[in-house]
């Protein structure tokens, strides 16, 4: 948009047509793309497109975005709750609303009830991400419709739960490599759904920013570990451990969809920082430096859990992170997607604790009963992490399949029917 | 680092030496520069140097980084209370640690005590500034030598203070392009100190990742206008408006130092959405996309105050943001240096609004009595944007001069006189 020279403009006159012409002229610069690969958009110059503001992940396609997109910098993950006497009618209309806006702003375009266009032009590989908690079913009269792992999780035996972040019945996942496109997506989602929903938590999360790791390398969490290492990385390890088909106990509305447990993990670094740095590496089974398992010398070389040490002990502890996190032989069915944040808020008034961090901890899977759920059952009973991490927030969701076409919307599969 | 490769690594052994011999390669490869230029750090390739992580900004130099440098993405503001009992030794040790390890961080170097030196391999142009707040001056026993200008502010009329954002005895600034870096950093600064000082409190702020906008342009805020356009740009002018000389109303020993005021600005985004586009601008004096004055068609042009619309009404209104911060004349002594950072923090639970959101407002200036204060207060009296603001925390700090040379500390021409 250019300047208008209007001098009515610097006057109190109401008149947004200067507004609504720019905006169109925006809404006309973009296409929809038909799959879900990133690409840059449209841009004026090579060098505008190769920039990472103007980078686009598509929106339409057999999965929602923000799943197998590359972890982006940051996250913002909002729980929501129907308003009292919200029905399915409500719900699809908040899908229809949160869709065609969504599919807008990823593509760096202003959505109706936007006035600030400049503040969405640089798409910056934005995802929105929507899924269903079990509540929801119910209230749009659709029980029989409930994925059968959809039902609260197992309280474990280390968890200390706080309810300010438990499950909700509606939760939204912002993603992308600017902050400042993060507080306007959700603000924007948030405000165009007030009156159907009521935010019940907020969690915001970060990665190294973009360009500062190189591309590819695993992030690190604020224990200094690589955080990440076994997520799936071929399209075939995707729809092994991911993506729910028709061989899965889904109900078939969820084909093309995905399970979502959020856990909020609060880290002690207070206490973790007292170990040296051989016992922060014991208690994770890997090499701080490289990621690689201790039997190993690279990131991703495959652990050898029998190898012992000159006394007989096992060279990764049986009660590592790792050697409990991670499947054991080749065909297990615990593996999932790890897609977690690190947070760092203010530190709690009167804490004896200096930080107030941990991770925003979502894992993507097909079901929870055969994934996250036995890997945190083994943990719970032993990791030897246990002393400096507390599952503090719990909840899961079902992530609706992606939206076929530019005229579908995310569950329209299940609230159409 | 490489990953060592002997097994007793994986035992509980506590030796630190594989540790050590790493530290010591890491610090061995960088060494100190003598200005505040940013520059890249020694790496292995171009390609490595031209990466947004890898940029330095020096240290040593007339005047902290961190003021003139060009606004990092992240802000981490920390306000510091001596703990009862500290005196002009204690502080002395705190500066000396402060800036043994903030020239190490600031130039990708692992600081003693410190077992993750993979978190700090990412300078990312990391800068730590600190200032000293009014009461430490009769902490140290030193009450003579404490600038004029440096006591209480006060408090305006539409001021709504919180005490947890007041005056703190020390500000630690910590920016940098990489939020998990400014993590780190932030926290290994309060572990070194936790004997000697307490935190009041720990602010966070973000501006567009880098990459994301176009080098050189001006970020903007959370009510989509660019923030900042009137910020000095040459050294002429940074000495003109920020550094402190011997002309100044300030002690010998603050000469290149400068002074910040802090105010936590909350902006409420609902109320301000409310609002339509031409109003906005009118408001604030400047249109929204290319922030350009009203009267003009580019952001840097000057503003005409005289101009008038059809009607004979000012096309900039007097009491627009603009008309009101912007000195009139060119020998107008009220100019700063503007290095605001914007919040978004979790909806306040039971609030009606549904953002908490807004500016942590950092201003460098020579003098607040002829700079922060007179701007203020005819912003308080009469600034249309009043309607949407307010400010909730206020404090002001001397940011120390630079230091010399390598074996110089943080205010040791006052802490050693």
């Amino acid at each position: 948009m250019t300047s208008t020279q209007d001098p009515q403009e610097g006057s109190f006159r109401l008149s947004r047509r200067n507004f609504v012409l720019g905006g169109a002229a925006i809404l006309g610069a973009g296409a929809l793309s038909a799959c879900n690969d990133s690409k840059a958009t449209g841009a004026d110059s090579a060098a505008e497109q190769e920039a990472p503001g103007a980078v686009t992940v598509a929106f339409d396609g057999v999965h929602q975005a923000g799943v197998q997109t590359p972890a982006q910098g940051f996250l913002t993950l909002i729980g929501f709750d129907l308003r009292a006497g919200s029905d399915l009618h409500a719900v699809q209309r908040l899908m229809r609303i949160w869709t065609e806006d969504s599919r807008m702003l990823t593509q760096g375009q202003n959505p109706p009830g936007s006035l600030e266009p400049e503040m969405t032009v640089h798409p910056s590989r934005l995802t929105v991400t929507v899924g269903f908690g079990p509540r929801l079913f119910d209230i749009i009269g659709k029980a029989d419709k409930r994925p059968s792992w959809l039902a609260p999780m197992p309280v474990f035996s280390k968890d200390k739960l706080d309810e300010q972040w438990g499950q909700s019945d509606v939760v939204v996942q912002v993603c992308s490599d600017d902050p400042l496109l993060n507080a306007f997506v959700a603000r924007h989602l948030t405000r165009s759904s007030t009156t159907i929903v009521t935010t019940k938590w907020f969690q915001q999360g970060f990665l190294n920013s973009p360009g500062v790791r190189d591309a590819g390398e695993t992030p690190r969490n604020l224990f200094g570990q690589k955080d990440g290492t076994v997520n799936p990385h071929t399209d075939a390890e995707y729809d092994d451990r991911v993506w729910i088909d028709e061989n899965d106990d889904s109900p078939e509305w969820m084909r093309g969809g995905s399970c979502l447990v959020v856990r909020r993990i609060h880290m002690n670094l207070d206490t973790w920082e007292e170990l040296d740095r051989t016992s922060r590496e014991v208690s994770m089974g890997r090499f701080l430096d490289s990621g690689a398992p201790l039997t190993g010398t690279n990131e991703f070389d495959t652990a050898d859990f029998d190898k012992t040490d000159q006394y007989g002990l096992p060279v990764i502890d049986v009660n590592s992170h790792m050697a409990l996190a991670t499947p054991h032989t080749d065909n297990s069915e615990d593996r999932l997607l790890r897609r977690a944040y690190n947070y760092d808020a203010a530190p709690v008034p009167g804490s004896t604790e200096l930080s107030n961090a941990g991770l925003v901890f979502c894992c993507f899977q097909k079901d929870p009963r055969k994934q996250f759920i036995p890997i945190q059952t083994r943990l719970d009973a032993s990791d030897r992490l246990n002393t400096w991490i507390t599952h503090i927030g719990s909840a899961v969701y079902a992530i609706v399949p992606g939206t076929q076409s530019s005229s579908d919307y995310w569950g329209a599969a299940l609230l159409e029917s």
